[in-house]
């Protein structure tokens, strides 16, 4: 019998591990890789920390743990594959089982015959459809090329000012890079907020932190134009008229899945523009299989196709596909849950499974949501904060989504909640779950489990709550309720909201009843730094016969809009 | 109707946590907290950090989070529920429903009605049956008291030597805590291995991190006496006659739930000797409940009894109790996965679920196991050793339990675990699983995931193993087999195994099959740094048609044995 022939279009993420483990799986099989761009297996996700200086060596970017670049003769060493870089594949002759192939240097066309073919063809980046995108200055930040590009503008010293237009991912990482060199940095969003994989609120609080590290925030902003001399970028000109001045500017508007020559092929395009395949990650032709950022995939809690271009999923699919072409579809890729983290600044902030947002959107009505804010660990241990936000389908307590903002250990959160949705955990056994818990790591009721407390509160009854965004509507419909602050003198010096909140310190309120209103069907909201406190009065007012005592969901911590201190 | 009488008898974890619970839910009950210590709600897994100058301040430990002691006033004021410390509680009546209790000060007895009682009386720590335990420096490590005597003694100057007998928890945090403060430390174990909740491999691993922090480690060993001088503590005497002279010797042999006045009041006790309750936490009598250390609860995956006296299982099932105090039996506390994670130095240790002692001493034999070794990030993020073993049971691929440890993020990679045994998660779905990535938090794919993936390959024949014990078996028996490096000369430079190992870089395997072993059955065994690349060897070996052909599990960082560099 001959040896497989197996040919992997695409050398990043996805094919290079579809690749790698066709190869583990079948000694004998001939396996190629044809790659677009000069380098394989970039760890692109590390791109914004090269251009930001957590690390100098460009090459750390393309290198094993032990310092091996992966070009193609370490591929053929180690992995006896061939590897065939700056070559794109033009056309798929599926009759014939032929892949044509150009050299990008020379245009020298070639032809591939294969047994089993993997498009690992990635995205390529939004454009925006303005005018004066061509100048120099203008980039996107998705490929190596854009990469190294932006680290020698940020180093060069000439660049005193930036405009990054989208605050999603991407954005928010070149606006961390950036700032780290020094330089000026706006983000211009469209969205209220930046990362709207995040509700509303907590993406705020990432906005509010990112302002606190320098950051100029244009959210709801739309780009009109961008302004050049002499060909060079000058500026960004904004959908009010104002011109923002810079000297680089950094499209970080989404991307879009490569399908092109897989349309041609005529393979089955999704909904979404990926390719659509199926479980065992094999496109409409049987012998074609596709991973990675060109494809669509279900999401386990919608069961809706979704396109989720994540380097993890692109590695996980990789896996499949390898497999699969070696042994027939003995592996599967049951979908994502869309588990999502990024570092802004001294922030982690994430969200796995399913936001408020997306899940009304898919018509959801019976769900409930509760944020929590409170320290990741014991004061003593050097307490950080978290905030979060939990969401459950209301009639069976299964928790749909989670997302978290904050200083604390975002990561063991976001984890947790993770594996919380994928287990189909329900809050009763989120309420007594028990996760590893010592001082240097996590409080003794860790914050996702007080997050579980919280809601089974809320949905027992026990807990009446407001969210900020409901506090803030109310003042500014000018009907805002009777505010209880139940912190400390100290706090309030320190730190206060200025909405016209009476400051009644916990241990106090036995004391003070009398200054209280009358009426105990008035509606009072209860709050403190993070609510706890707030908690503890609103269940004495309640003991005193106020029937209409509401909490502050997250408290001063998690209000996200403007205050007096 | 009158205001129902709570009485709980123990305000450290457990019992605090269900008073507030209770008067949370019923403002109007009447409850009360008998403290035999003179402090309440202690942050008793702080003691360590304290003792080893991680904060300075006493009162942390005793502090709410804004910095308020949680005393008697403190209970009253905010809470509404009266604490009397320095009293413990001699005797129930069941019949009158009346508890009879001591001031430990003035003698003075008085008796204390119920509606419900909660029993939250701890645990006690054991005491050595040897000689000379009564001598000055020598001293348990579970109480305020008791911490009070190790700070003070450790900021004396006057303690130069110290031991700790028993390598579990506590001993294990009292080494580093002792180390901190500049004292020479040997821990005394009679096991060959520290913290006995992960599998020898491990657990030496362990070991090995502290001897590197200087502590001098002497496993397999049993005490024979202590020895002094003038009532003070001089030395003590090891079985096989040694004598490690020390002014201070902490016994940290484990804890015994505290069940005398449960048991004289005719509850019914436990096989192991806690007390038995049902899942709602409520004892023989149904109008006693108990909660934290002084229980027994069940093992949500052996179904059977355990005794498990962790602070956060303590703070879960005292809110438990308060909540059915109140209510009815309407929560449950289900039982525990004896989560546990522990800082050790620079490591992190843990282990969730089943170890594989654990298991084959439960008489299971439908598992497998597998150790993992890799880094927690990309290198050029400042990667760190994650070090794991991961217990499957093979018929249906469901996760049994995991352990890891090392100076990687062993937080995240258990609180992920955890989630995952508990909600029953398959090897098929780990394969796939969908964790938060990003550069600064995790590798593309997550260490516990390439556990699974390891895993996935052994079940289904695609990776023979052998792990570090075997290997070491088999050395010690005069039999090795063919081991093969697969690392490159400078890493062989720096360190090696020196068990006659061949050094075959990855990359030159082509080209040296001629030095191999001609006969095709001879066992080879392939290694390198965490044996990724032992692994791609193997794959190589067999495809030359080499049939018995094994990977040495976690590879050098695993190895746990004396080693040559």
């Amino acid at each position: 019998m001959e040896n497989r022939k197996i040919v992997v279009i695409g050398g990043s993420a996805a094919g290079a591990k579809a690749a790698a483990r066709a190869r583990r799986l079948d000694p004998q099989a001939e396996i190629t890789i044809i790659q677009k761009s000069p380098d394989l297996s970039m760890a692109s996700c590390g791109y914004p920390y090269y251009v930001g200086g957590t690390f100098g060596e460009r090459s750390q970017l393309l290198a094993t743990p032990t310092g091996v670049v992966r070009d193609p003769q370490f591929f053929q060493k180690t992995k006896n594959i061939r590897a065939i870089t700056e070559t794109e594949c033009v056309r798929i002759d599926r009759d014939n089982k032929q892949v044509a192939c150009r050299n990008l240097q020379s245009g020298d066309e070639f032809v591939e015959s294969y047994d089993k073919l993997v498009l690992a063809t990635g995205a390529s980046a939004n454009l925006l459809p303005i005018a004066g995108r061509e100048l120099i200055g203008v980039t996107t930040f998705l490929t190596m090329q854009d990469t190294d590009f932006l680290h020698d503008r940020s180093v060069s010293g000439e660049v005193k000012r930036a405009v990054v237009i989208g605050g999603g991912l991407i954005g928010v990482e070149a606006c961390e890079a950036l700032r780290s060199r020094g330089i000026e940095v706006t983000l211009v969003e469209l969205e209220k907020q930046v990362l709207t994989f995040l509700d509303l609120q907590l993406g705020m609080l990432v906005g509010n932190h990112m302002r606190s590290k320098g950051v100029e925030l244009r959210t709801g902003m739309k780009l009109e134009r961008f302004v050049g001399d002499d060909g060079k970028l000058t500026g960004v000109q904004l959908a009010n008229g104002e011109t923002l001045e810079c000297q680089l500017a950094v499209m970080a508007t989404g991307v879009r899945p490569n399908v092109e020559i897989a349309a041609a092929a005529g393979l089955e395009i999704g909904n979404l523009g990926g390719l659509a395949v199926n479980a065992s990650m094999q496109t409409s032709d049987p012998d074609i299989y596709a991973a990675g950022d060109c494809v669509e995939c279900t999401h386990l809690l919608t069961g809706k196709k979704t396109y989720a271009p994540m380097g993890d999923l692109a590695n996980l699919q990789g896996r499949v596909v390898g497999e699969n072409v070696v042994e027939g579809n003995v592996a599967t890729f049951p979908g994502t849950i869309q588990t999502v983290i990024c570092k802004v600044f001294d922030f982690g902030a994430g969200a796995t499974g399913l936001s408020e947002r997306t899940a009304r959107a898919q018509g959801m009505t019976d769900i409930e949501t509760v944020v929590n804010a409170s320290p990741d660990k014991p004061g003593f241990m050097g307490a950080k904060l978290l905030i979060s936000k939990l969401l459950v389908e209301k009639s069976t307590g299964r928790i749909l989504g989670y997302q978290c903002v904050g200083s604390g250990d975002v990561s063991r959160q976001l984890a947790t909640a993770a594996m919380a949705v994928r287990g189909k955990l329900t809050l009763a056994e989120l309420c007594c779950a028990d996760l590893p818990y010592a001082p240097p790591y996590s409080l003794a009721i860790d914050h996702f489990i007080a997050s579980a407390h919280i809601m089974d509160n809320k949905l027992k009854g026990r807990l009446k709550t407001i969210t900020a965004e409901e506090v803030y509507a109310r003042i500014e419909a000018g009907n805002p309720p009777c505010f209880i602050d139940g912190r400390g003198p100290d706090e309030h010096e320190v730190l206060r909201l200025g909405i016209g909140e009476k400051y009644i310190p916990l241990g106090m309120i036995r004391n003070v009843l009398a200054d209280l209103p009358q009426d105990k069907a008035t509606e009072i909201v209860c709050f403190c730094k993070i609510s706890l406190r707030g908690y503890e009065l609103a269940r004495i007012l309640e003991g005193y016969g106020y029937t209409n005592v509401k909490v502050m969901e997250g408290g001063i911590m998690a209000w996200p809009f403007s205050r007096e201190r």
